[in-house]
């Protein structure tokens, strides 16, 4: 298994492991040291009052992504908390996906800083940036 | 009709709108000028990978009950959406459930500022305060 | 020395150290285990383009003044530094002074977790609550 | 005049009129149509308790470089005022100069959103990034 094989197979175990990530339908797309990207297709699960994606779904999805940014470096015996995130929305949608970019801006044994790039993409394919996060992270000791 | 029940009533009409919402089992607890109480009981729809509460669905109550704050006090024929939101995580907890409380800091027919205090209950009834949040939102047009 | 005489005079010593603060004219009011007060009073020094209270200054006071009542209970041989910190701005103001109630929110031997509020008091003593930050620490060698 | 030109006297006349960037020493170095770059050379005006630059004095610089950034593009006759920033800082630095640039990442006529990077440069001309921001603006009457 090469190492960018086994970056994602640990990225995958630990996302399918969580209850609210398969509650919304949020999927893993590619994870590689340093980066990850994860889809968030449109559904009534993640729908606002006004039939537009949930500000908290938008926010659960760059807190997921931006975090597995940076377990992709962490010791294999770890897992990683997040400490804060903060994120600014640029625009509301309804109707197609979702697209996380999340990245490793500072990696460290104490405290590690992410930030993510939410993208809607519409039915046509046409990308706009929607939201962008900035997260701070800790590593803790994996209980599973 | 009194105007607390008229407060609640509009929150709640809001509120039952959002999928997420319901696909979470947030509850609508009281709504009153300037303050909202939410509540998201635990469950697997809300757990991350180590079966914490996921910090994503955390910051979904703290951006819901925030935000139902101010709309408590924006005209009748508004709604309102986050521009953005910040939170601090203070523990990790599994079991129980979570209660937010949101709070209107500064009103205006721009920008509405708000917070949120997030407190998990355990089982025994013991609170204990685990997320504090800052949300920034603005006034737009009810679409519904 | 009484307990809060020793974090008081803790406290003073290392803001009498900070250049920035001499030069924008920042005054330690009070310390105490968890909490800090610190005044900044109106001079051209902290004003922006338009006459007001620059943001960045504000930002200072806050940052300072949380920082220092997460100081107030770290141990004698360390300090602390900020791993970021998130504002919100409710009103502009010139004239008077600013005070900054900064306030520990969650201790810890790794991640330290603090508020600020900051107060406008005008010509008259009015007060006005004019900005609410948060801050994340983590404690570090003291190096003098 | 260039329209570039144009824009670089723009923010330059807004600049100089501030107080406190004079105070601590800042300089602006360009500004073109959504973006901005300032400098801030160390100096004790700039320090801290351990002579670091002081968390207080890099958010000054960022909410100023990106603040800049966004008033590049508001009509002539308005000015921009920070709703919220949020900062993370990734490493601490002494000496040499801190060079930020600023973003526009969304306009708009009633809200604006931008980022800073801020890189620490060394007397050996080495650039480290030092500190992420993401800022929320409203434009406001210009009073001068």
């Amino acid at each position: 298994m090469t190492a960018t094989k086994s970056v994602f197979h640990r990225i995958q175990q630990s996302f399918s492991r969580s209850g609210h990530l398969q509650a919304i339908g949020a999927k893993l797309i590619s994870a590689e040291p340093g980066l990850c990207e994860v889809s968030l297709p449109y559904s009534t699960c993640v729908a606002n009052q006004q039939d537009f994606f949930h500000g908290g779904a938008i926010g659960t999805l760059a807190d997921t992504t931006a975090g597995y940014a940076s377990l992709t470096v962490a010791p294999e015996e770890m897992e990683v908390a997040t400490v804060e995130y903060k994120i600014n929305f640029l625009s509301n949608h309804k109707g197609g996906e979702l697209r996380a970019i999340g990245k490793l801006i500072k990696g460290g044994k104490r405290v590690l800083v992410t930030t993510a790039d939410i993208f809607h993409i519409d039915e046509h394919g046409k990308s706009t940036l929607c939201a962008v996060t900035q997260q701070t992270l800790v590593p803790i000791s994996k209980n599973y």
